[in-house]
C-alpha cells in the first residue's frame, strides 16, 4: 500500500530536537507529521540532569511526556524510519520503511549523531579501504564485488537492498532483524542473505578488506564491510538533497533560522553538531518548528 | 561593605536561559554566580505547555528545579539585581544593589526581554518627547529640570538615584518599594523624593512632556518620566560596555555560540529576540554556559 498524504511539516527523529521543533509546528495549526522511532533518541537510554529544568528523570518519561505535548496540539506520529527523501515538484516526497510515501512541504531533519561504530579490530584501520558509514556514498565501488552489512534497523536493511543493485552478494549480519514488514520483503526479493543471530567479531585485511570472523566462529570473504546501525544518517538522508556539511563533514550546516541551503530543509539538534546537549536540541527544534510552519504558510498562501 | 570576590562566570538573570547557562558553566567546575531575582522571569508567573518535555506545570515550579540543578552542580545564587557593569582590567566588575560589588572573567546576559510599558494614556504618544525607558540614554537632557520615575524595582530606584546627578529634582512613584537595603539607602543620600503607594495614571503634554496625573487625583509638572519596571534592562546594562544590539535595537546581537561582540560578554534567551520561548532560552543558555566556562578557562590556563 502506498499513500500520499501532504503535510505541511514533516519531522525526522522524535528525540527532544524533534519533539520540540513537533510542539512548536503544530501549534502554528499546520498539519505535522512525527517520524522514527522514539528508542532511536539517545536520550531514550539516558538519566537526565543536565537539563533545565528536570532533575533526575528518565528518558523515556521525558520522551513520552514530548509525545503527549505533540499530540495535544495535533501533530501525528507514525513510528517507522525514513529510507529517503527525494525533491518532487515544490514539494518532498518521503519513503518509509514499510513502503508508503508522505509528501510534505517543508522537512526538519532531527535524527540525531549517529553512533555508528561496530567497535571491532580493522574496523578504524580499514576506513576507506573497504568499510564504509555510507552505502550511498559508497555502494558503486562494490560492481560485482561480495559484501558485507552490518545493523538490525532501516539504514542497514535499506541498505543491503540498495546495495544488490551493485554488489553480486550482500550478507545482512544483525543480532535481530527489526524492520517495518515492507522492509522485510524487500530484503527477500532482492536475495540480501540474512544472517539473523550472528555478528561481525573482526574485520580482516591489510591494504583492503580481505574478510568478515564471525561470531559463529565462521569467516567470511567480502571485499567491503558496511556499518549501518540504528536509523539512516545524515549522510546517507541527505546525500540525494544536496544538503550542506559543515566544515567536519558530520553535520549539518545550518543559519539561525535553522534552515539549510536548501529551502524547505531545516535541521536541529545533534544532527546539527555540539554541544550534544537536550537544551541546545530543543531550543534548535523551537526555532526550526516555527521556521518550517512559517514556510510551509507561505508556500500555501503565498508570501 | 563591598566585597571582591571572582568568578569564572556571573550570569545576570534566572531564567530559564539563566538557569540552563548556570547548569553548563558549574558542570564544567568553574565558579559560576547566578544573579537576579527569579520572580523577575516573565516564566515564573507563567503556566508551562509549550516546552519539551513538560506538561502543565507552574513555571515557579519548574524555575525552583532548575535551581535546584545549579546548586548541585556547585552553582552560587544570589537574589539580588545589577546595578552596573564595567571592564575592570581584563575582568569585569558588578556592582549589585546591595552595594557589593563582584568581579568576573566573563558575563552572561539573561535578563529576558523588557515588559516595559507603564500602559498609561500619553506614554505611546510622548515617547521621545519627554517619556523615557533608559535613564542611562537619556538623563542627560534633563539638566536641571524635574522628573519622574515610575516602578518599584532596582531599574526605577537606580534610575533615580543616578538622575540626580542631573535633575534639579526627582520623583520615583511606585506601589511598594522592592530594592535592597543598599539601594534604598541611596535613594535618602541622594535626595530622590519617594511616592509610595503612588501611581502614574497619565502623561500630558503635546510637544513634550507638561506634568503627570496620578491615582491621588493630584498632578505634578514634569518634563521627563523615565519609565523603569522591573530590574535593569538590556538597554541599560549594556550602555556602557559598548555591546551591539540587532537591527530592531531591542535585542542583543550575538553569533552561534552566543558570543557578543565584546570578548567574555555572552547573551542568552529572550534577550537575544524571538522566539520568545523557553526552548529556545535553554538552547542558548545551555551553549552560552559552556562557551563562557571554556573562556574563562582560557584567560585562567592561557590558550
Amino acid at each position: 500500500m502506498t499513500t500520499h498524504e501532504t503535510y505541511d511539516v514533516v519531522i525526522l527523529g522524535s528525540g527532544p530536537a524533534g519533539l520540540q521543533a513537533g510542539i512548536h509546528a503544530a501549534r502554528k495549526n499546520v498539519r505535522t507529521l512525527m517520524l522514527g522511532r522514539m528508542d532511536n533518541s539517545s536520550l531514550y537510554w539516558a538519566h537526565i540532569e543536565n537539563y533545565c529544568c528536570q532533575f533526575k528523570v528518565s528518558g523515556e518519561e521525558v520522551l513520552n511526556t514530548g509525545r503527549e505535548q505533540v499530540e495535544a496540539f495535533g501533530g501525528e506520529f507514525r513510528d517507522e524510519d525514513v529510507l529517503s527523501i527525494d525533491p518532487e515538484g515544490s514539494l518532498f516526497s518521503i519513503r518509509l520503511e514499510s513502503g508508503d510515501t508522505v509528501l510534505s512541504k517543508t522537512v526538519i531533519l532531527a535524527t540525531g549523531s549517529s553512533r555508528n561504530k561496530l567497535g571491532v579490530p580493522g574496523e578504524k584501520e580499514l576506513l576507506g579501504k573497504g568499510v564504509s558509514y555510507c552505502v550511498d556514498c559508497d555502494a558503486g565501488f562494490y560492481r560485482g564485488q561480495i559484501v558485507a552489512v552490518a545493523g538490525s534497523r532501516s539504514a542497514a536493511a535499506g541498505g543491503a537492498v540498495a546495495l544488490t543493485r551493485f554488489a553480486s552478494e550482500v550478507h545482512l549480519y544483525c543480532d535481530k532483524l527489526d524492520v517495518a514488514d515492507g522492509l522485510r520483503r524487500q530484503l527477500d526479493e532482492t536475495g540480501v542473505v540474512l544472517h539473523e543471530g550472528v555478528q561481525i567479531t573482526e574485520i580482516r585485511g591489510e591494504t583492503g578488506v580481505d574478510a568478515v570472523a564471525l561470531d559463529d566462529t565462521t569467516t567470511r570473504a567480502v571485499s567491503g564491510v558496511f556499518i549501518e546501525l540504528g536509523a539512516k544518517g545524515v549522510l546517507e538522508l541527505t546525500a540525494t538533497l544536496g544538503v550542506t556539511l559543515d566544515e567536519s563533514m558530520k553535520y549539518i550546516d545550518t543559519d539561525k533560522k535553522q534552515r539549510t541551503n536548501i529551502p524547505g530543509i531545516f535541521a536541529a539538534g545533534d544532527i546539527c553538531g555540539p554541544p550534544l546537549q537536550m537544551a541546545k536540541a530543543v531550543g534548535e527544534g523551537c526555532v526550526a518548528g516555527i521556521e518550517a510552519a512559517n514556510y510551509a504558510k507561505k508556500l500555501t498562501h503565498g508570501s
